[in-house]
Order: structure tokens, then C-alpha cells, then sequence
């Protein structure tokens, strides 16, 4: 990718008010690699990279489609990954700019009932009562249209179409230490966070535990409602592409960046401790980065904060707490 | 208000699908009633009425106003009510069209810290650490532009200016049974949920549990972010109306619906079980009243479905669960 | 009860270390009152005494039996109550010794399924599943024997007979304010805690919110497993018989004093909560009245300290944090 | 260990009621191991065994001691193993017979405070207080009158003595897949449990998920109060000693079972899952072993069921659920 200047994210940028960001120097000629995944892995973890970028680097794949997809009771083809970054190291954070996540199927499926959901008892929610049924919904996908439609033949409604809007299941960098969490876990690793937000023109932000990251994705839904609660997306796959880097920061939990918003993406179970998470996060932001006082961004964030609820079905549930840039102070020169 | 001729809310209308949901006759000459609130009652109970309306008629009102708005410490006003609306039965449901909320103060007051917020313990949340310290911020209304605004002095942005989104915190029937609920308590009966849906263009559908339903109202915020963290929104008080009707069906928690949406508000501690009430209720709703089967409805509000975190500090949570309306099938001829 | 010479409790007296509590001035000769109730109250609230007693008088009374006890959706007889304790101010606290917890009927009932109870989805816990099948249990008592016997004749072990261990499921004081809570309610004002050590040679302390502290008392069980879980004990009747105190020291949650241990009743949901209320009392209670300091009573009461799941069935859970009085220091000579 | 006769532990044989749980052949001439552990590890995983044992033979060992216990901020040894258990077969059943815990050291430490315990807000519970301080308490053990003393110069009662009750925090066989939890998660593969009930004469049962279950343990506790509040019991290290047998059976969650009581131990976060998991479970037990039907096993279970408080500090807290065995209906003749 000759010429390719490289700059920090606009997000990165903007986490320089009250200590500076280091980005790493960029990579002089920063590069757009290509991967063709061929396998996937059932956790995530610190194994060896499948393949290694520079800061500034672009990457173009796709996530992995498999049995799981394809037959009730197949299996799931794992994530992609690790990507190592290069002169990432522990305490660090991993920038992601997510730069494309366009569907490359024409169907997705959803699954429900059984011991997984949030509206049926499963792994951590334990009843006497009998199961609800297990259910698998194919959709249709238009690509051209985006949009998504499925039957319900046993409705008053036959079928219905929704719109698509795609985003990422799973993002996330090996967790500290020896730890390798299967890939329905979220975490301060992120992973299985199945945040809605987790979509093209968004930067990720991700702690980093190990030398390079080691950065995994997949998961890819076509749309998905707020908490997911029968357990599934319009799970699909997709074209994804990202570019990386990194600055010489500490974070706890994954941040997120758009547009319009500051977010940061806490996971735990009940919900109401996933979301002390994220907004107590969300708080310490604006106070090492943007100036605030504690109580001022208590207040402040008491009242124009927004909460999306990622989900409440895996082993950890994700809720986003999401501040509007528009009430940021405006960066001040050092 | 002569020459008005009542019909049933578009809510009630759309409520009809399956079982009809039979209106009460409507009064041949709805009335508009104008109340002046003199006194608040600090609980929610049944007591006697201070006003009787008809099905169909208007109410128009203000929320109360007292010295908690004016200093740190002062005495809550209570809540407006209860108003009997004639006809009303237990196991009937209320319909509260909300016609207008229009703050009428110049200022609006947010306290935060102690013992009460989602970010510091609790009464329910007890820790051993010492207390977060207590706030109180003094919101400025500009009510032609329908903004606020607050200093804060000991941050980068040293004042911040954010729009207004005038919502009800408080609107009740009398619970069941004999007992009282304090002002900060939301549940079946709806209470203190403070969902910022509950606002201008909403109609709001309670539980009847008494002869006449006994209606209460009060705590207005101008403004107010999801989950209202900090224990308090932008309180002040307003200019409200209602029109009131009365279906012959029982719901079993509050909903609300407008323009966009069909909604839940479930109550409970943690925020995991409050969103798992407002999600199993729209399941039956849609499967009651939208010809959905149960299958198809739990998949469909998976995908489509929104969630608003109303409260995470008061006694119960409130999280609202919203289905948009235009996946409805078409309303059948009977 | 000519002679009597009335002294407070050994758990006031054990609560004298740091700030002596004060008690009433006894009344020269204390009484015994003999009640038979002929009404029960639905709930827990400030509500005209049906008898007043003077601190250090005795009260023989027995707790109801209704419709609830006979056959399946029986009416529940209410609460006795309330007792007026002449000289209680709010911020007092009530002392009650249990003097006497005898069954007087020879069967007890145990409901479970539906609705209710902790293994099931309740009115807090909603998912999508079928109920799980009511049943109703007629436990046989022996009361020499102190036996319950229940007939099991489609599982292998027919018949079943336990040990009887009488508890009283609600002891109460009116709550704070207008609140009036449903008799299945517990809270800081005692109620229905479904605590296994309420019992005979229990002295309970409850806070007082109320001149008179309003007293009430009901639902016995003839034994009852740790939590409660079906939602329901050996349901029945009981002569019961209690001495009250009072006195002029402040408690936020019920305590309760054993010959072996000091217990904090907290109530909340998740149980997680509920145990943090019990604990964190129980630490403040060894700082303020044993001379520990705030981490030492953490560290000691974290080795030797004892939990009993009182309830999770009920609105809110309750757990007992108990402290084996053996690791007191020695009461000081003031 | 010549003229051993290996027989199934005194659990297995108890579980034979509804259908028999066929023990593997017993080796001819069980062994008695002595392992000496050099080496520790940071998480529960499958990885290559220190030691292969076969089914009735006994493993003498000791957990490690490390710089944890010597200095604050000290990295954790981590825990022993894994011991493969020859013959084990994912879907058996591993089973650990307990016939020593005894502490080899003449201290223990405890600490509490930060960002760690059940009274503070820790990794899962984010609150915006300052922090409770850290402390580190040294506890003195008398391995001959088995009692523990802890100085207090701070408190009334200047030290405290209480008696030893050894137990084990940390059994575990390596969990599912390729999952590796770190050493302070329980979960369905045992693990970080810190039951008190883990101790000298229980026997354990894990599922196992790996051919040779791959069995670890570590974490001796001299004494714990329940739910170990504070984040840490009097941590030493003990001479340990196992027998290991194995059942074609499946379990969902850990398994005990002592003199007294069936017990399972169920881990989640908030602890209402962590008991509901523990009773769902127990009840299935008695209905698939002891020939109750499910509503029987219900109402028995509500009403002789004892709960253990085992951890509310850990990833995941910890529930133990028992049924007193005298209930059991005596074993049937095939």
C-alpha cells in the first residue's frame, strides 16, 4: 500500500487530552495483507500467529463459515486468528478500525430454545421446568437490498424482512496469561461481546496481555436485536477488513469509537454489574482523558448517556455504555 | 370539550387482533378537567380519589413542585392522584394517553453520591468502602429552546448544554391489594419506573387493580440518560395531560406504545431479570394479540427487538423492552 | 406476673460495649398479656395497635390459621398485630425475645410449583417455559414425637418423617413511612425473612420507624429447609409467646442473638445482595459495639463466619450472617 | 500397596439405586503413590500428566507452598497435576476419595481489601468509591491443638483463636475442549470452589471431559468462615492424600458426598444461580438414584435441604446444596 501515511485512529487522537497516546512510529510503507483463513480455533488464547502486520497495516479476510451453519448440530468453525501485531506489547492497547464487515452469504441462520437464550433457563440459570423448544431460522439474505427475510408459516405475519446491519460477534486479543476461554466468553479480552456496535466505521480498542496482541475475529451477524435474546444473530459471514494499531496506554475493559460516540463494553453477570462496568470505565475516561472531574462525568454521563444492551445469553453478559463526542471539550493544544 | 367523540387509543385499536379488546361505552361528552394539585401523597396506594374522570376524558395538570427542588435535604412533594377514572375494574387495563409534558421551571436539580446511584452502593448494594461523595447540580432550562444547561466549573468543559427530552418518572395505578408503595418504587403497577418513553406522544397501558384504577403522577426530567445512573435526571416539574380510556383485558405489566413501537417495562433487581419480564411479556403480546406463534415471536423480537435501560437505582430496576410496530402483520377484519 | 423484675435482653446487654444502649426505664410490674386474635392483616403497616405492652411485658398469643391452611387457593388469614410497645421512638430499637414457639395443630401444609418458589420462574424470574406442576403436601405432625411425616407414594421412599424445628416465618415492626408491604415481604423492617433462626430462645431486634414500634407476627413452620425453595415450609399454627425491650440505639437491618451466635438478616435480590447487607452489618456491628477495628472484624468475621440461606423464594431473598459470640473480647467495666 | 481390594467408594455404591453405575474393573494390586511436586500451574487445562494412576489407588502428596504466602504482591504457586487417572473416559465420572488434608506449615495468611472479596467491589462489581485498604493477616497455626491465633493490636480482643477445619479450595479435573481457566475460577469441572465441605472423609465426584479426567488440587484453606468474604481463608499448604476410582456415569456439576449428606456444588455469579444450579442438580440426583419423582424430590429437598455458602469472592460463586442422607430410601436388591 505504497504512500499510506499512517495516523493514529481518530480515536486515538482523541485519548491524547490529558496524557498522551505514543503511538508506535509508523511502519514506513504500511501494508495491505490479504488472508484466505483455512482454520479456525475454538478458544481464544496465546498460540502461534497465523500471520503478522505492521501498525498502520490493513488487513482483508473473511470470517469462517462451517457445519454449524450449514445442519442443526453441526459444529462451529472457530475464530480467525491470531494476527500479531507487531511491537505490541502487555499494557498496551490494540486500535482496530473496523473498515468493512459486508455479508458474503445468502442466508444466515438463527437458533433458539433448548439451554441457551435468555428467555429459557440455561447453563447459569438453572430450573425444574420442562425446555422450551429448540427451534432453527433460516434467512434469507439481499445482499443488494440489505435486507433479510425469513418465514413463519405458523404466524399471522408469513414471513417478515428486516434490515441488515452488520457487525461482529467476536473481536478480541489473546487473554492474559495461561487463560483460553472458549468462544462464547466476552471479557476484558472481548471476544464473544456480540455488540451491534462492533461494525464497519467503528474502532475497536483492546487491552493488550501478550507480545503482538494476537488478535482474533468471527462471528459475523447480519443483524441482530438489542441483547440477542434468543441466543443467535442472522449468523452469518462476511468480508471483513481492518487496520491496526497501537498505543502506549492501559486500558481494563474494550473500548469502542464512532462517529458519534464514545463507548466502553463491560461484561459480567447479572447485566446490572456488566453495565456498573462499562459506565465506571466510561466515567474514568473522561476524567483521564478529557478533563472531567469525577462527579462532573458522573453527572454529565448520568444524563446523556446511552446504554445498548450487547447481550444477555452468553456466559458473561455485555452491556455498552455509550457517550456522545458532541460533550467533549474540544482537544487542547500541549 | 364539546363536540369530541371518543374513540379507543390507537394502542387499544391495535390491541384487537386476536381477542377483541371491548372498550368501555364511551361518555357521550368527554370532558376536559383542569387540576390543581394541591397535596402529594408519598406512596402509591389506594386512597380516596381527588378527582373522577370519564373514559375519554382529558386531564390537564402539573406536576408538584416542594423543597426538595429547592434545597439539599428538602421533603419530597409526593405524586399527583390518585384520579378515579369511572368504569375502570380490577383486571381491566388503563390506557393514559400522554397529550403534553412541558417543563415549567427554569431550572431542573440533579443530586448524585451517598447512598443512592447505580455507580455507589446502595441500600441494596452494601460494600465496605467509604461513601462516594454527595453532588447536587442545578440544571438552567431554556425553555424556548428546549435546552439545559450546567457549569462545571472543575472540568476542561467548563459548562455543558444538552437538549431537552421532557419524560414522566412517575405514572401509577394503586397497587394491589392493600399495600402502599413508596414514591421510588416501580413494579406492576407501574411507579417510579423512569423510562424516558414515558414522554409526549406515548400512551401508557396499566394493570387495573382497583375500582377506578387510581391514577397517580409526578417527577418530571426535562432530561435524562438511559439508566438514570446517578440516581436522578434533570427533575423538575411540568405542564402534563392525559386523555383516559379502559379495555376489558389484563395485562400483567405496564406497556406503553407510540408512533414506533409496542413496549414492556418490567421491574425487578438485577437488570437481567427486569429485561427478561419486559421480553417474555412482549413475547405474549405479540403471540395474544399479533397472531404470532411462540416460536416465531421469541425469534422475531431477537432480531428486531430494542431495549431501553429506563432505571438502575431505584428499589427495582426498569429496563423496557420495544418491538417496532412495522413488523406487525396487517390488523384483520374481524 | 407479680415479682417480675424486668431486665433487658442478654443481647442488650451484649450491645453495651462501646456506647451503652440505654433501655427504657422498666416499668415496675411487668405483665403478661394473653391475646387470641380474631383478625390478620394483609400486611406490614403503621395501622391502629390492638393491644398496647410496656417494655419488659410478656405476650402469650398464637399465630393464625385460615382458609390458606384447609385446601388449595384458600384465602392467607394475615398477620397478628399490631403490638403497640409503649415508650418505642422512631430510631429505637425493639427487642424481642422468643419465648415460645409450640404448633398446636397436627398438620402442616407445603405448596409448590406454579409460580412461586425458587426452582421455578416466579413474578421476578420470567422465561418462556411451561410451568412446572403445582402440588400440595399434608405433612402429619407429632407433637410429642416433634415429627412431621409425608406420605411420597410414587417415589420409592413412601413416607418420609423429619425432625420438626418451629421457626416464625414474619416478625415485623410497620415499616418507614406510608410503605405497606404484602405479607410476603421482608425488608429492614423484619417481616416475612422465612429465617430458620427465629425460634424459640431467639431475641430478635428490629428497628423502629413508628411510635410504638407496631409489632406483628405469623406464619409459623414446623420445620423448613435452608432457602425455602419450593416456597413454602411445613405451614401451620403455633402458641407462641414473646418479651419486648426497647432500646435507644439506631439499626438499619433485623439482628438476631442466639445463645451461640449475633446475626444480621439482610433481604434484597440477588441473594449475592442480600448476603452483603447481612455481612456489612455484622462487621458494623463488631466495630461499633465490640471494639474492632473496621478491617479486623472484616478479617475475623471472613474465618469464622457462619450464613443461613433464610429465603429465596420470596419478592426479596433474605441470608443470615451470623458471628459465633465465643470470639467476642470480654464486656468491659465502663 | 499389596493385598489392596479396590471398591468403588461408599458414593458410587449409593448412586447404584435406579441404575447401576458399573465401576471400572479394580486393578488387581492397587498402589499407593508418593508424588513430590515440584512444579505448579497457572490454570486448569488439559495438558501432558505429572503421574498416571489407575483406578483404586492412593496418591500422597502435598500442595504448593510459594511466594504468595511469604511476601505481599508474591506470585501463587499454582496448583498440582494433572494426574491422569487411567481408563477415565469423557462422560465418566471421576471419583476422589479425600483421606488426608492436613496443614504442613506453622502459619497461614489471609488477605482482604482492594480490588478482591465479596465486601469490596471487585473485578465484576465496579463501583466509583475509593478503595477498601489492603491488609495481610499472618495466622499462627498449632498443628497439635489444630487451632489458628491472629494478632488484632487494633481491637478490643487483641488476638483470636479459633480451631482448624483443613479443607481443599482447589479440585479439579481439566475442563472441556480447550478451555483453561485460571486458578481462581470453579466452575463445572470443580476447580476454585473453596467449599469448606472439600475435606478429609468426603469424596468427590467431577465429570470428566478428557480421557484421564486429568485431575489437580492446591489451594488448602486451614480454616474458612462460609463464603470466605474477605477473598481469603487461613492459606497454608498440607500433606494430602486421594484414592481415585471412576464411574460410567455423567454429571453435570461437581459432586460430594460425605458421612451426612449428597451435596452439589454449583458456581455462577449473582449466587442465586450458584444455589439454583446446586438444587436443580440435587434434585435430579435424587430422582435418577433414589427413585423419587421429580415433585417429591422437590418438596423433600425444600424442607431437609442445607446450604453451604461455599465462595461469593471467586469468578464465579460458589453454592452447595445437601440432602441429608438419612432420607435416602434404603438401597433395593436388583
Amino acid at each position: 500500500m505504497p504512500g499510506f501515511s499512517w495516523r493514529p485512529s481518530r480515536g486515538a487522537v482523541r485519548l491524547t487530552f490529558v496524557v498522551a497516546w505514543v503511538a508506535l512510529a509508523p511502519v514506513a510503507g504500511a501494508e495491505t495483507h490479504r488472508l484466505k483463513p483455512t482454520v479456525g480455533y475454538p478458544t481464544f488464547a496465546a498460540r502461534e500467529p497465523v500471520l503478522t502486520v505492521a501498525p498502520g497495516d490493513v488487513l482483508e479476510s473473511e470470517t469462517l463459515w462451517g457445519a454449524w451453519y450449514e445442519n442443526p448440530g453441526g459444529k462451529w468453525p472457530g475464530e480467525v486468528g491470531p494476527i500479531r501485531i507487531e511491537g505490541a506489547q502487555p499494557g498496551d492497547t490494540l486500535v482496530v478500525e473496523i473498515l468493512k464487515v459486508k455479508p458474503n452469504r445468502d442466508t444466515a441462520v438463527s437458533t433458539q430454545g433448548g439451554t441457551f437464550g435468555a428467555l429459557v433457563p440455561d447453563s447459569g440459570t438453572a430450573f425444574l421446568n420442562d425446555m422450551f423448544p429448540r427451534a432453527r431460522y433460516v434467512w434469507r439474505l439481499d445482499r443488494e437490498a440489505m435486507t433479510g427475510t425469513v418465514d413463519l408459516p405458523g404466524s399471522a405475519a408469513k414471513a417478515v424482512t428486516i434490515p441488515l446491519r452488520p457487525m461482529i460477534g467476536r473481536v478480541a486479543v489473546a487473554p492474559e496469561g495461561a487463560e483460553a476461554f472458549g468462544g462464547l466468553w466476552p471479557g476484558r479480552f472481548g471476544g464473544n461481546m456480540d455488540a451491534a456496535d462492533v461494525r464497519e466505521g467503528t474502532t475497536v480498542y483492546l487491552p493488550v496481555f501478550h507480545e503482538g496482541a494476537l488478535f482474533y475475529f468471527g462471528d459475523v451477524h447480519a443483524a441482530q436485536g438489542d441483547g440477542e435474546v434468543c441466543g443467535s444473530g442472522l449468523e452469518t459471514s462476511a468480508e471483513v477488513a481492518f487496520r491496526f494499531g497501537v498505543v502506549r496506554r492501559t486500558i481494563a475493559w474494550p473500548r469502542l469509537e464512532d462517529a458519534e460516540h464514545l463507548m466502553v463494553a463491560g461484561s459480567a453477570r447479572p447485566l446490572s454489574d456488566a453495565l456498573r462496568i462499562a459506565f465506571v470505565e466510561l466515567v474514568g475516561w473522561l476524567v483521564d482523558e478529557h478533563g472531567f472531574s469525577r462527579p462532573d462525568a458522573y453527572q454529565l454521563v448520568s444524563q446523556v448517556g446511552v446504554v445498548r444492551v450487547a447481550n444477555v445469553v452468553d456466559p458473561l453478559y455485555t452491556a455498552v455504555a455509550k457517550f456522545p463526542k458532541r460533550y467533549l471539550p474540544p482537544p487542547q493544544t500541549p
